[in-house]
């Protein structure tokens, strides 16, 4: 952009409320199998391969124009001499080459700020999992793509077909290389289009209207959330931990039990949370809340009328109750009962919503703050529909894509999943001081979906 | 410490002024060969080893009281819940395991902040070198220690004796485990520690006399440097290049020439510089002039008194000069001539004058500044003398110890070496956008001393 216009707010506030407490980027993890017959330098040629690729979405080639400058007035510049090896980088695990080291060291990559001084985004191929699959981390700035927007933007450069290798890098777009056998791109995928070009056209007073949303609301939440040790302050250090479950699995119990998939979900980190909090000596005497952003999109839009309205449950997760069914019970008719706090949320929205109390938002300056004022909720749980169908990237059959979100002061821990093929992939983000042994909650989620499978059965 | 006690403005300034374009840590670079007999599981079974060593020096469990605070009252709390495996971290290099490989990864980590809501250090333990060494990347915050002192205190961890099994983890110290053998340290060691010491007693005011220092004396120094490429604004981003010369040979062209190593040294480093300039086309027409801290210790105090007092040299590089012999005997004539900028200085305020016209240091906070102003010299050249015989780490042998220091505005480019054994181990670090192919400088190197060598046989 020649010209260097001004960043509208809801980039620029992205930029101007990041502290090294809070990075502002949202990450994904994909997890693929080599395509047959992949030989001992698939991945060196991949690499080669992508490095030389001129498809990049012109977002990729966006920098500050002013980094240094944080008095409000932020412009977009291009990046006319993008240093490709610094944004796409090579990187390999230690032995043994577990998907725990995997998550260490994507657990390290969330947790360090992008380069203001270029284009707001690294990527790395990562080799050396023990079982021969192979794996990419994501890492985009909120001002660039909100969380859902980046989940998208990387499912977009997924094919399901699996002889199509004409995928963009995860950096690129359809629009460029387009459909070498000429099919129709899946529906969620036009979707995401229209929630980019949507996000682009927020009013600028977005920040300002959700703020004064909330607090016009704050007396009338429709339920108080206990305090617990995950609202706290939070460093900038994360865990991240993911893992998928079968679709098949949530589905049977929602047919038994004659709720939702959503419902069984939510079960499951709720049966997650109580396990843990117990583990941690920390579970709190009243039911935790979890805020759920909810489509608003009527069932029989086309998707293509839809727009992107989203609006914002509070489910009561029930987690003062031993039993797996009745914390079921409990969620399926707080959802029902639909206590919607707002309707026709952008994305922004949603995120600003989840960290309003927040020191680094501007809410509330006062350090300390966070520790003396109950929460509006316990956590954000989110659920983002994916494609239906098995997906590859250009041959490389894709096992999972885990979303890795931000965290804000007064929300340690942020569960996001999204549906994957014949899979559930969550991707569990904590404040690594505050949230200790974050993997345990992957064993307690696969308990809970046991419980409820037994208690439903 | 329990009362909390304020932090000397030495530690707390490298706190104040840093910024994600100053990132104020040193780092180091230590490559090793696996003892003799080294099994498939040695680094697994060191890593474990080292994680449950006890032996930690009391600086590495500091960090900030209150990290958000910027105001100007720092103080040290002790992190009495230390999460280790945040600070030791396991890593591995992505194939093909080359040098190349594992200074890709070093210049990422010698880019990126500490988290200071934590001891302000990492150390990475590094596998996946394709000829079956390991290395260590140590990082540190300048708070804790200066970069000399650094590389001391790693140097200090190390041992001349292969079967000396008791070295301390690079974290740790020898006070602790003592010397199973009894033998005495290295005097250098010894030094080492009196360094330490001493940097802890400076006046707080130490910023300010150098500052003023320099001040009073800018219309008197005695030499103007031009302005290069290299002195610019610079990003948060590194290069870190590496490599090992052999001493003798230096010394051999030392000898011929009459004049002395470190002279040899620089005139390899000119040598360099013009080389990678002109392939820049950005040769300057006036010769460039290095920063050259200098111990003023007379030879003929043993050590215990000498203290640690450093001066500063300007010495004239001759890059102007195209004939090999011709650039040494004008730095030989400048370093003899002796025009020493200031006396006695601390490694403290050594770091402070390199960057002394700088933003960052407040003392000249308009932006441009740096683009419009000449450079009181063009690059800082430290020579760190080192360990004299070869040394060991729990048995394993050290190839090399390369050094990775800070930058700052106005100085995009960093040469430091140390002795070590029968090397000389050199580290240069570069802002990653200033400084495009860093890497070619090691090449020059090479070239220059072979032109030194020619022309003094």
């Amino acid at each position: 952009m020649v010209s260097m216009p001004l960043m509208p707010v809801t980039d620029s506030m992205f930029l101007l409320v990041e502290t090294r407490e809070h990075p502002m980027h949202v990450g994904g993890l994909e997890l693929f199998e080599k395509p047959e017959g992949a030989g001992p330098n698939y991945l060196s040629e991949l690499r080669q391969r992508l490095r030389e690729d001129t498809n990049m979405r012109s977002i990729f080639r966006r920098r500050p124009a002013n980094p240094v400058n944080t008095a409000g007035h932020l412009a977009w510049s291009d990046d006319t001499d993008l240093d490709i090896d610094y944004h796409f980088r090579h990187s390999a695990l230690p032995q043994p080459g577990r998907i725990r080291e995997l998550l260490e060291l994507t657990s390290r990559w969330h947790g360090t700020l992008l380069d203001r001084h270029r284009p707001l985004w690294e990527i790395h191929l990562i080799e050396g999992l023990q079982d021969d699959r192979f794996a990419i981390y994501s890492k985009i700035h909120h001002a660039l793509l909100d969380g859902v927007s980046a989940l998208r933007h990387l499912q977009g450069t997924l094919s399901d077909d699996p002889d199509d290798l004409d995928c963009p890098p995860p950096w690129g777009s359809r629009a460029v290389n387009g459909h070498r056998n000429g099919r129709a791109p899946q529906p969620w995928f036009k979707t995401a289009g229209k929630t980019l070009n949507q996000l682009a056209g927020i009013a600028p007073a977005a920040y300002k209207v959700a703020n004064e949303a909330f607090r016009e609301h704050t007396l009338t939440l429709p339920m108080q959330a206990p305090k617990t040790m995950l609202n706290v302050p939070i460093g900038g250090a994360r865990r991240f931990a993911a893992q998928s479950w079968s679709l098949e699995r949530v589905r049977a119990v929602a047919t038994a039990a004659g709720v939702s998939r959503n419902d069984v979900v939510l079960a499951m980190c709720s049966g997650a949370l109580r396990d843990y909090l117990i583990e941690q000596r920390a579970l709190p005497d009243a039911a935790m809340t979890a805020m759920v952003p909810v489509s608003l999109r009527a069932k029989t839009d086309n998707g293509e009328a839809g727009g992107n309205n989203i609006g914002a449950l509070l489910c009561n997760l029930g987690t003062d109750k031993a039993d797996p069914a009745d914390r079921l019970a409990v969620i399926h008719k707080s959802m029902r009962d639909g206590k919607r706090m707002f309707k026709q949320l952008t994305p922004l929205q949603v995120l600003l919503l989840s960290g309003i109390n927040v020191a680094a938002l501007g809410a509330s300056p006062i350090p300390g703050v966070v520790n003396s004022t109950k929460p509006p909720f316990n956590l954000v749980i989110s659920n983002v529909p994916g494609p239906r169908s098995q997906m590859y990237w250009n041959g490389a059959r894709l096992d999972g894509i885990y979303p890795a979100s931000v965290l804000l002061d007064g929300q340690a821990l942020n569960i996001t999943l999204t549906s994957n093929g014949d899979n559930l992939d969550f991707g569990i983000t904590g404040c690594r001081r505050s949230v200790p042994h974050l993997q345990r909650i992957l064993t307690h989620l696969d308990t809970a979906l046991a419980e409820l499978e037994f208690a439903t059965r």
